[in-house]
């Protein structure tokens, strides 16, 4: 990946300091989906590594993975599958759940989501925790997917989510890495 | 739009009955996004319409209407902007709130999501009673926006929702319409 592009795209992130809580810096990626130039730098730079991968399935995470993830299917010309909190989908779902920092969360899929052997790249905004990325991709394998990567636009790699997730054999890679007090 | 289009489309949304309460069929879109050339075809429909309106931004409604408008702005090659449900942002925020059955719900976008007059398609999957619709159209004309549009892959018009949003002068455009006994 250039480096321009990356520097290019992080220039678009701001950093909002104490949200969701104190102590927190939450970096937000709506200054970069606004604009249309650095939009499309950042899902083209994730279609340039995925498409020598031949993906037949993008599979994002809610919410913030519903964004990036969709325009990188289209962009691919492969269908989207959407990974939703739970209570979400209409028709018969299995769940994984994840722990927080206080307490629990789960995540659905359709079970008639993908067929067995499909090649999926699972997507979402930022890896923190590696919480939800892991219950996806422990979704999708149980429905019998290949999964290509998990990927991200931002690792946050002090925090060890996604160390975690490549000792639990998944393949992990986000354009950008974050340290916490940047 | 081509009747074979729609066919194509309609043939790829699954009903599922008594989903969220008994009494409702509910029109699932995943089957649709999951099929790369139905999903495109669904993509490049709506593409085709606002092509020559030449928006400027896409503001998709959480959570289905991030899937449709982020491709549909990668498509067209603008920005993306995404009306959330109340908490989820975490910038400065101005909210709109609207009427449910039982109860309220609230929408919210940055104050800084857009320029004043910046021409804006408003995008979400279905419109059953428009208040989600209507909220999210409020937000952008306080932000300012020349508001083009107010986009849905599906309408229920015998919910009289699309109707009650254009007696409120608000443009509305659909690619489909369900009767809600089909």
């Amino acid at each position: 990946m250039s480096a321009d592009i990356l520097t290019e795209l992080r220039r678009h992130i701001r950093t909002v300091p104490d949200w969701p809580v104190p102590g927190v810096q939450f970096r937000d990626i709506t200054p970069l989906l606004a604009e249309p130039a650095a939009f499309k730098l950042m899902i083209d730079a994730l279609a340039a590594r995925y498409e020598a991968m031949r993906p037949e399935l993008i599979a994002g995470l809610e919410a913030r993975g519903f964004i990036i993830g969709a325009a990188l299917a289209y962009r691919l010309g492969v269908g989207f599958m959407p990974i939703r909190k739970k209570g979400k989908l209409p028709h018969e779902c299995i769940e994984e759940s994840y722990l927080l920092e206080y307490g629990s969360a789960t995540v659905e899929a359709h079970v008639d989501a993908l067929r067995p052997g499909q090649r999926v790249v699972l997507v979402d905004d930022l890896i923190a925790s590696g919480g939800t990325m892991g219950a996806g991709a422990r979704l999708l394998q149980r429905l019998g997917a290949e999964l290509l990567e998990c990927a991200a636009v931002i690792d946050l790699p002090a925090l060890r989510g996604s160390q975690q997730l490549r000792e639990a054999g998944l393949p992990v890679f986000a354009l950008l890495e974050y340290a916490l007090d940047e």
